[in-house]
């Protein structure tokens, strides 16, 4: 199969973000042509592919269009139109990860239910179809509600404290989920080939911006025992296997503070927790997810040595043509590199670059990264 | 001038080739709108740039049309228009390298003389305007006949044993230069940027294959005595340094079985030689001339491990749709990283792409790059 893919192979991404535009940036080592679909006219990938399309990725007949004549399809955001993926499927259009996987992970009450049938563990949870099931639930006070579906970026979640909550709690079918107290937030990205290789970069340990509740500030690799790196590595490969899907899978997860792993969300397809695996091991989550989806053998994950990744959001108070304060003071920290992704306009907390940070100790490049965080500003 | 760069500034790529698909690979990070000239009309860069151009590079005036309303030039080969260049900085765009030292680097017979002029060590050689000049020449048998105009990857260039070679010699102006009795052909990459910080890469040490008379096999970083390295960097420094030149600069060196270090060619842009920083070094060869035109901090060049770079050139005997066998193969070896370059067409030595190796232990790594070698054939 690999012989024939480069230079023909026609591999359409669904979603032409900062995601498909990494992912752009590691396919041209491939030679494949790339066609990308996305509702933007200015989305980062546009200038970087054979032939962008703008059209909804909701859509079925824009999805079934835009992929009827491609070879293979992938995603860079899971919120498409699963029907036309089915469809393209039948007609014999690759689609990695399958259209059945995608429509899965769509649904956060699927996920769950997923969880539970295949012993993964996961929170206590429980559905409700609107906000008045909040009041009956047997999940206990506070909990977090979260909406089964397009929730992304930490949005269609919410903590729900007490019963004064209730009134302005989403309306729409939710889960109920426990509260986990946790230690860490850590996560495992796993790549599976259609012949069933699999692989996993190491864990990660990732800091939230409370105020964005998005992924701020992620340390790689972790320093957490052995045996909880490998638990959380083996969960991973397991779910993997079990969803048989092809392509990477990120696997978002709580450590609690009795040492136990919960797993709380998947997303199949390259993930903010994976960026810093372009420069901090020796294959990217970009690379590793082409040899998965071309089914080529899967490369080394380890870790190259320390790295820290933070995103750059847009800052608050600003909004319009983004202009990037301290760029150049950042880059002359030592170990500093930095990913724009291309967006014209900025707003608050979007997401308008990221920049790893390595260093071979651990310490200093933790202290830099809090350096580059300071320095480099997104305004307008 | 950083912080206005981004997002808003233009920067025309003289030729669409390899080394400006790598550069735009690079500069995507930088969120720079990238315009490329170049005379083929599926030229490697061709679809991931914001504008494509076909037109003669050599060509004053599609080279100043194309220029005259981009930012800033950078160039991924010398033989282009300098008189245009020449015109468009004195408009006020910015051209790096500068013209001047594309002007001096086009003719290596001004090369030598520099050479000369600023002491940098460089073998004995005399000019001749046709190959009458040869029977005169002071410089005794066998020699190299340099053309000194427009040769490239090897062409241009003709060992003279006797002087029954002379009628097979080039008429045009060329140099003829000793034949050097080297131990090694080893390459410095050294970049500057305009506030005059410079910086070096590592040493590396090339492998030539005879037949082809290409860089084919590259390791890095060398294992030659520290004091042999630092001598050849310092040498680039110089000639960096002495040329007062803006980006990167690659100084093809030969080291001498006494152990002498004599300047053979320099080329004002990404080389050959330089592949196997992607992976290998903190910084890549693109990146630092990125920050270099840029005016950035330079970042750290230091070798990240043994790396090993290898051209994949077109087998001879094919001509036509270039079709690669072996690439699964090799891939299923730890630490190969392939990088093809979109050429459609093969044809007997062409670069159609290269790989590199890396491995924690050198003499694997050398091995490792062997076994990818016999493996990987570009057929038609």
């Amino acid at each position: 199969m690999a012989k024939d893919f480069y230079g023909d192979l026609r591999l359409g991404i669904l979603g032409g973000g900062q995601l498909g535009r990494m992912l752009i940036q590691e396919a041209i080592n491939f030679n494949v042509n790339i066609h990308v679909l996305d509702p933007d006219p200015n989305a980062p990938c546009k200038r970087l592919c054979n032939q962008f399309e703008v059209g909804s990725l909701g859509d079925y007949d824009t999805v079934y269009n835009f992929g009827k004549d491609l070879d293979m399809i992938t995603i860079e955001i899971e919120k498409v139109n699963v029907d036309a993926l089915e469809a393209l499927e039948s007609e014999g259009v690759i689609v990695y990860p399958q259209a059945r996987v995608i429509r899965l992970i769509q649904d956060k009450g699927l996920q769950k239910q997923f969880f539970k049938q295949n012993d993964i563990p996961t929170s206590a949870f429980q559905f409700i179809s609107n906000k008045d099931g909040l009041a009956q639930s047997n999940i206990s006070l506070p909990f977090i509600q979260k909406l089964r579906k397009d929730g992304y970026d930490g949005k269609g979640v919410k903590k729900i404290n007490t019963a004064v909550d209730f009134d302005t709690a989403f309306e729409e079918p939710s889960i109920v989920e426990e509260l986990v107290d946790f230690e860490k937030e850590i996560a495992v990205i796993v790549a599976r080939n259609d012949r069933g290789d699999m692989s996993t970069f190491p864990m990660v340990e990732m800091e939230f911006n409370p105020q964005a509740n998005l992924v701020e500030f992620l340390i790689s690799p972790s320093t957490y025992a052995e045996a909880i790196q490998a638990k959380a590595e083996q969960i991973a490969k397991k779910i993997a296997n079990d969803l048989q899907i092809v392509g990477i899978l990120a696997v978002e997860m709580f450590l609690t503070k009795d040492g136990d792993i919960l797993v709380n969300e998947l997303a199949p397809r390259p993930h903010n927790s994976g960026h810093q695996t372009i420069e901090g091991n020796y294959v990217s989550q970009f690379g590793q997810h082409l040899r998965a989806i071309f089914n080529l053998p899967l490369a080394n994950t380890a870790s190259r040595g320390n790295a820290i990744m933070i995103n750059l959001l847009g800052e608050e108070g600003y909004e319009g043509l983004a202009e990037y304060e301290g760029l150049e003071e950042a880059l002359a920290i030592d170990g500093v590199y930095i990913h724009l992704y291309g967006k014209k306009y900025t707003k608050p907390f979007r997401k308008m670059g990221h920049v790893t940070i390595v260093h071979e100790d651990r310490n200093t490049a933790i202290e830099n990264a809090r350096k580059v965080q300071n320095l480099i500003k997104v305004i307008a």
